[in-house]
């Protein structure tokens, strides 16, 4: 039996992990970590019978000891409960379905402690990547990406030696807004910004969908994957998210993964990787589908993307502002405490008044982090 | 320096793989073997300096050692010509570019000899795939194909084992006749069917396009090139001719080779298989491509198809009565001889009045070719 634990297990990519492992039979689940939500995290500690599993209060990590007072599963909390959970004796895959720069420590302990990575964590390589890849390197473990994007470039890369590359295509659906103006998104509300026409996700990202920031972050987060530059990462619009990305050979061929929007395809894809295994679900069917459409990304309306590509060219500590300042902006949006476009306004304004730092260290990268977050909380 | 050989040297294949040696600069040209264009073939053997020439009748052979006495090269002829090309001793890839069931003694022979097949002869598995298939594997030689749509599929594989394979969708651009009804292809003329959308190729193969016949064969060679029932080829219709064909796997996922259309990547690629190199030419570019269009194929119009697929499932010695009756018969319409929807009636003619053989022998099955052609001329 394969044996695994997840960070993030009460998310939308924890639970689709679950699924895949519910459905499959074949694998342990040795440990969890969930932000708060104890009452779903005890449903599946009685039901996969983890070891160890994290919550980020220990006043919510108190509680859920009591509920679970009949079970052999100990409770941890905080960052060093996330990090017990990630160096878990025994587990070979890590997935880090955890949202935002909180991901970052618990992987580097992962990899340190030799686990293969499901990388659903996109902050990790945004910020940390060139501390991540390397490592991931030394220590001889895989980073098998787990979104729909990157999972589908690392399916089109089977087979192929690097150097054949010669650039990557992230397809982008666009989002709700696609071909709207900067004038048509001024009011738009909360509601609005989390309807996605294609894919069922988290709030924040479904947000970052919306203004193409997600795209960016993948954009960035392709980069340190597969070793290129972020100038051979072209983004294309394909509204029915039916391609889920390709990559273009020195040949001129071009290989693709297409399919239904469905997430546990990568998330099943990467931890059995490199076999593939009958997934249930809805098949494609050429006959029905009609068409699929393809479009430039308009790159003025939507200039966070513009952004994502300039801090990934400058790298350093560039995409931790990059990203800590849309993770902030993102939550003051949904707590409706600025407007939609406010959060490409909050980061322009910190990228364009950050110093930026060559090869941040970890200390560096939070504090980088932390220095974003002051300048926007300033504002108020 | 790789070394090859060429049967059909002076065709569209044959042309575009010296097209493809010339860039490259590093693959060594032993043999080349040619049907009786010995102008082409004498340029062809002062560039290139194969040891060995081929020509299809001893008259024209004749011609060729005369005009080409200054040179190191010899000159063959006729059936022993062509097996003496295949075997040449040094090569390691013979690719058979020749059209029709001529290209099958010559294949075996290569194989018995160790080399390594660059497929272009879809006429070779298609009537004998159950002696080649079983004798490359004793061999231990690679059947690569060439045509653009197997190479797609054999791209689409790499990384993958063969039991996830759930079916191969073979794309077709539909021909020029596309969308139209039987009684709009009554009075079709041989300009109008050699009109191709999409490709530039050889005239036999642009008929076959128009008729959905092409697409039958490609099914049939599908299915041993593959090792597939042909009901797991789904044949899909894209009309732009941009995705090349794909490979649905049991978790859903397709993988797919798209590109413009251009016949020296499929030939570039088994030369140098499993590495990719840089090949000049066009680029796919999806920030203009506009979108893609998908059809079910209609095939009580090009029933040709259905044929095909008829044949495919009965497998011994009926595909040999399809594809002998279709080369006869597009040959007549060629000449004007027949009209066009005869092509099909004509296979469909010899098919229904033939006694399948299980397992035919190589001589059964050119006794088979025999016959039909036999059939079709008694007709007159």
């Amino acid at each position: 039996m394969k044996k695994i634990a997840i960070l993030g297990s009460t998310g939308s990519i924890g639970t689709q992990t679950l699924e895949v492992v519910r459905e499959n039979g074949d694998i342990e689940v040795l440990g969890l970590a969930a932000g708060n939500n104890i009452e779903l995290l005890e449903q599946q500690i009685r039901e996969f019978h983890p070891v160890l599993a994290a919550v980020w209060s220990e006043e919510k990590a108190a509680e859920l000891r009591i509920k679970i007072a009949d079970t052999d599963t100990k409770v941890v909390s905080g960052m060093d409960g996330l990090i017990l959970v990630s160096v878990l004796p025994g587990t070979e895959i890590l997935v880090t379905a955890i949202v935002g720069m909180i991901g970052i420590r618990p992987t580097i302990e992962a990899i340190k402690a030799g686990k293969d990575i499901a990388l659903a964590n996109k902050e990790t390589l945004v910020t940390a990547g060139h501390i991540i890849m390397p490592l991931a390197k030394e220590k001889k473990v895989s980073i098998l990406p787990v979104d729909s994007e990157h999972s589908a470039i690392f399916q089109s890369l089977q087979g192929n030696e690097h150097g054949a590359i010669h650039k990557i295509l992230l397809t982008a659906s666009g989002g709700p807004f696609r071909g709207k103006r900067e004038e048509d998104l001024l009011n738009i509300r909360v509601e609005d910004a989390l309807k996605h026409p294609n894919w069922s996700m988290g709030q924040k990202i479904t947000i970052d969908s919306s203004t193409m920031v997600n795209k960016g972050l993948e954009v960035i987060e392709a980069k340190w994957l597969f070793n290129v530059d972020v100038d051979q990462v072209q983004v294309v619009v394909q509204p029915q998210s039916i391609i889920h990305s390709m990559v273009e050979y020195v040949d001129g061929a071009i290989m693709a993964e297409l399919g239904t929007p469905d997430m546990k395809l990568p998330i099943q894809y990467a931890l059995y990787y490199p076999k593939r295994r009958y997934l249930p679900g809805e098949r494609l069917d050429f006959w029905s589908l009609g068409h699929l459409d393809f479009e430039k990304p308009d790159m003025d309306t939507f200039y966070g993307l513009a952004l994502a590509y300039e801090a990934g060219r400058a790298g350093g500590s560039l995409p931790t502002v990059f990203n800590a300042a849309n993770e902030l902006a993102v939550s003051q949006f949904l707590k409706r405490e600025i407007k939609y476009l406010e959060i490409i306004e909050i980061i322009d304004d910190c990228m364009h008044a950050h110093k930026n730092i060559a090869n941040p260290t970890l200390e560096q990268i939070l504090e980088t982090e932390a220095a974003t977050y002051e300048r926007i909380n300033s504002r108020r």
